[in-house]
Formats: C-alpha cells, structure tokens, sequence
C-alpha cells in the first residue's frame, strides 16, 4: 500500500454471474483511473491440516498482505458439514462489524422514500455461535453467545461510524426483556459507549418494535446496531423497503482497516453467463470500498455516475424492470462522464 | 359450556386503554346478541409458595372452568425478575401457538393491498427459554431450546389450520443454515408432517428472506409457521404492513380448545381513561375468539361491522387519522346494524 501509486485489492470474483458483475467492475474502475491494483483470487473451501475448512492460501495471503477485498457471490457448497464461504470469510480476517448504507435510490420506485439508514451487525458471535448439542433424543440446543469484547466492539464501531458519516442518531435492536442476560450484556456496553459519544442520540428499541415501526416509516431510523442474528434479519428487510439485494452495498470490517466488500445477493446460477445481470449492488460495494481507502472523489464520481444512469432508466438491467444487458449498463455508466466531459 | 345456553369467557380487561376497549367490545357482543357471558378477572402477577411468579388463583381457576379468555394490554411491571405478564400467561396454560392474521384492511391505506397471511408462531421454547448463564465474567450463553415435540405440535396446528381455514399454502421460516441442529429439527418436523397434508403446499424460506420478499410482495405468502423470536419478529413486521398492533388480532391457542385472545398494542398509558384508544384490535381478537367457540354468524356479523365502520371513514380513532373517540367508533360499529335493518 503507497499513498501516491497503485493500492492492491483482493478481487474475489465468486461463482455464478460473480465474475460478469466484477468485470464491470473492473472496467468502471478502470475508466474512472481508479489507483487500485487487482490481485484476482479464487475462493473455495479447502480442508486444511486436521480437517478443518480453511479458504486457500493463496486468497488469505493476498488478502493478509493488501488488508482490502471486493467479492461477488459465492454459491454455497452442499457437502455436508462445509461451511458458508461467506461465514468462513468473516471468521478468517475477524470481520466483526457489516456495514450495510441503504439508501433510496432515486428513480428506482418502491413504496418507501427518503429511506437514509445504516445496519450495522455483530458479525462473529451471538446466534451464529456454531456451538449445538443434542441434550437428549428430541431435545436440541443452540448456544447464542455474546461477549462484552465483542458488544463494546460493535457499539464504538457504530457510534464512531455515525460520528464520521454526519449522521445524528445510533439505535441499539435487543430483545433484553426476553434475554436478559446476552442482550442484557449488549444492550449495557452500547449505553456505556454512548457516554462517550454525547454528540450521537443513543436509543434503544425491541426489535420486533423496530421491524414494525422500519415498514411504517423507516425515514425515522439513522444508525442501526445489534447482534448478529437480529442483523442479518434487518439488514435484508431494509435492502427490501429500496428494492432488494441487487442494488444494496455491504462491507464487512475488521480491526487494523481490513475489510471485505461484498455484494449480498446469490450467484443466480440461472442467468450465469448470460450477461443480464445487474452490477449495482457490487459497484456500490465497491464505492464503499473506495470510501474505506480514502478515496473519496472516485467514489463519488463513480457513484454519481451509478445512480444518474439508473435514474435515467434508459439502460436497466432486468431486475430494474429494463431490458439492458450487464455490459450496456456498465457501458450507460462510463457514458455518463463522455457525455458529462 | 353448554350447547344452547351461554358460554363464559374469561375477560381480563387489562391494564391503561385496557378497560376502555374491553367496554366497546362488551356492548359490541351484548348488541349482536353474542351467547357469552363475561366472567372479569384481574391479572396481576403474584409470588406463589416458593417464590415462583403465578397468576392469581381466580384467574386461574376461571380460565381452568371456561378454557376461553380475551384480554387487554397488560403492563409489564418494573420490578426486577418479574416475568411478562403475557409470558407467564402463555406459560400457564401451555397455549403453545400464537396465530396472527394480517388482512389488509379496506379503506385503510397503507403502502400495501391485498396482504391476507397469517404468522403462526411456537410460543413455548425456542430463544425464550429462559435459559442463560455467565460462562465466565463478560461471557453469557443464551439457550435456544428446540424439540421435536414442540415443533410437530406447531407444524402439525399450521397445517391444520390451513386445511381448515381454505389457504393453500404453509411456508417454514428457518434459518438452518445456521443453526443447523436445532432450526434443522424444526425444519424436519415440518417436512414430516407436510407429508400427512397433500393438499396444502409446503415450502421453506429463509428468515432473512422472508423478510426481504415480505416488504416486496407480502401478497406471495399464505400461512407461515415458525419458531417463538422468529415468529414475535414476523408477526409485527406483518402487523406493520397493514396498520399496525392497533387493527391486528391475536390469539394465543393451547390443547383441548383452551384459548386467550387479546390485542398485542400496549397499554398506552398517555391516553387512558380519555376515550381516545382503537378498540379494533381487540374487536377483532374476539371475532377471532368467536370463530374458535363456532360462532361464526356472529363473528361474521360483527367483523363486517367493524370493517364497515372503518370503510366508511367517519368515525375513526386518532390512530387510524380520525378524529372520533373509542365510544364514537363502538356506536358508529352499532349503527351498522340499525342502518342495515
Ligand atoms: C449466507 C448466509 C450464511 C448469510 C448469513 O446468514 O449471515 C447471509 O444471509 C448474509 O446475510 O450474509
Ligand atoms: C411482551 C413481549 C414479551 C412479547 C414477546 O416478545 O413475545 C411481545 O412482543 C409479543 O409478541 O407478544
């Protein structure tokens, strides 16, 4: 990494339209002179020495040394007992916090607008624990675990985030009054960090309150934080209120400024191929990763760019309810700055 | 209970707006000519012999005689260690399936048309359990419990309940990709038991998911059965499309025909005692209640009313952006029935 030339990106291009999307990617990069160098890795789970799963080492060593990832979808593998790739991920580089922006995207309509929010979820611990046991024939437990390491991680994740992004309120998503204890846990770390934030609003909510109150007005949200499984919950039902998984960014960020940018959606392995698929929720991605470098004026322009051609709805893919290919929207983008120039 | 004559149903008022509403609906029943006789019962928790918190015993022992109860908002007390007074009541009388349906309520706008879904929720285990420790300082465990008694019984209410209530699909909300164990028995019981009912289509959806497709098109989905925190979850998401706790009935069904009905809204302690609560979420609880007595002309003939008088605009609540008060709705509800004849 060097302030004046080119940062190195691990660019996991993942399965299905994965690799379509990022060549997009790649090429919007390339137009905007973007300073990033790729180092393109394949990721499949391998068995590592003892059994354990472990992603190859020759995508943790590129990952170890440029610190920054951007992912498309990885499939799932169906053997039993292999782990999700996307958990597998988090759990190597100890990517605690996923970040997800979602944004109304003007001129994409679905019934909510205004929407301006941010989830931000616990990534290593609570109901992904991992830790399950049969107690007697019939009768299994789930262990959710939470720390208080990794709450007052995550809450001055959140309120340092809301500090450097200009946003004026964190709400904590607990269920307290039903576990007590570990929500009691995460919800007494996110208070004593807000101590020390007096310039963010602190608030706590249930959250069935809050899913509740997120389809009836989500303009009165800002920073969200909670554990994970509450996470992956609301992170998906926000990326609903904007329209989906195809047009939403996610990071996953870890300590000493590693972090893994990913689109969230699936592989489509039904489009694989066919060039129809849509680049958004990666190239949004990937200006959030930009942002995360430092890079601030590629990421607007290639944001500004993004959203003025969906805005345009001249060239949407068919998710949008267009008829472009990948290739013409990714094309309708680079047009922007010609036409602009 | 007998066949001709009138059957008593336990009527807990509640505490804050709940003695108002439970008024609009009792002159409601007395002018439809309903055959239930209220016998009124107080619901405060007690400590019983050994500490443990109960119910009072005429409560109790009402419900014992009735089986059938309606109920208001309880308030949940302060005290440290004192359980939900709506836990404790599910606890009691073992009442292991919450059922929610949310129907889009005509002349009532929201975002969404055409919702009609119900959310059936194991109300027993899961992460309310209750079960938590501190490991060691600053590490707690909660226990998820799942067994597969449990979720047959669950499974085996949501198909049924399906079967007789004409819908033509049940879809299992899971996240057993990662709690493979325990979400995994919950999803197996619901396969085995889709095998006993041919008719109704089975699907299974991931929670996350769920909720993304819910806020998209809540139209593609019918009944939906799932485990407690994932069902509190969906059931005000799904409340939420379609006005809110103050319009949603809920009833709270156990063994042998034994029932509580109630609104899930709070007590709203800024306005009780002015005559400003919606009485409808309870109305419809006891319409609910009336269809699981049998007494579906009554019912009908009360729902219709009640949708009427929301149809019609004139007399709404404050809630539903009205101006009229809780008793100008119950005779507006009344009118319909002197302007019909
Ligand atoms: C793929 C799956 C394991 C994952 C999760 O449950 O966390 C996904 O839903 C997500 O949100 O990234
Ligand atoms: C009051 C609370 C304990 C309860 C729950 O979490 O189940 C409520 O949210 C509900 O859905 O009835």
């Amino acid at each position: 990494v060097s302030r004046r030339g080119m940062q190195t990106v691990t660019l996991i291009p993942g399965d299905g339209i994965g690799p379509e999307i990022s060549a997009a990617v790649i090429k919007i990069f390339e137009a905007a002179k973007v300073p990033v160098k790729w180092e393109e890795r394949n990721v499949t789970a391998i068995k590592g020495p003892g059994g354990r799963w472990m992603i190859p080492p020759d995508a943790k060593e590129s990952m170890d040394r440029s610190k920054i990832g951007l992912k498309g979808p990885l499939k799932t593998p169906i053997a039993a007992g292999h782990p999700s790739m996307n958990l597998l991920l988090r759990k190597t580089f100890d990517l605690y916090a996923n970040v997800r922006p979602c944004i109304s995207i003007e001129g994409y309509k679905t019934p909510y607008t205004d929407v301006d929010l941010v989830t931000i979820r616990e990534n290593t611990e609570g109901e992904y624990s991992g830790i399950e046991h049969v107690i007697v024939d019939g009768v299994v437990q789930s262990i959710k675990l939470i720390t208080e390491k990794a709450s007052k991680r995550i809450a001055e994740y959140a309120f340092e985030y809301a500090r450097n992004n200009q946003r004026n309120s964190v709400t904590a998503v607990h269920k307290a009054n039903i576990m007590r204890m570990s929500d009691g846990l995460f919800l007494r770390k996110c208070r004593e960090v807000a101590e020390n934030f007096k310039d963010i609003k602190f608030t706590e909510m249930y959250l069935d309150t809050v899913c509740l109150n997120m389809v009836q007005d989500p303009t009165q949200f800002d920073v969200l934080v909670m554990p994970n499984l509450y996470g992956d919950i609301l992170s998906d039902l926000c990326a609903g209120l904007i329209g989906g998984l195809g047009v939403t960014p996610s990071g996953n960020i870890g300590a000493n400024g590693v972090a893994i940018f990913e689109s969230v959606h699936g592989t489509a392995p039904d489009i694989a191929g066919l060039d129809l698929a849509n680049p958004t929720a990666l190239l949004l991605s990937a200006v959030m990763m930009l942002r995360h470098m430092g890079l601030h004026p590629h990421a607007d322009k290639i944001q500004t760019a993004c959203f003025d051609t969906i805005r345009d709805k001249k060239f949407l893919t068919k998710d949008l309810g267009g008829n472009a290919k990948c290739s013409e929207f990714k094309i309708a983008v680079l047009m922007t700055w010609t036409a602009g120039s």
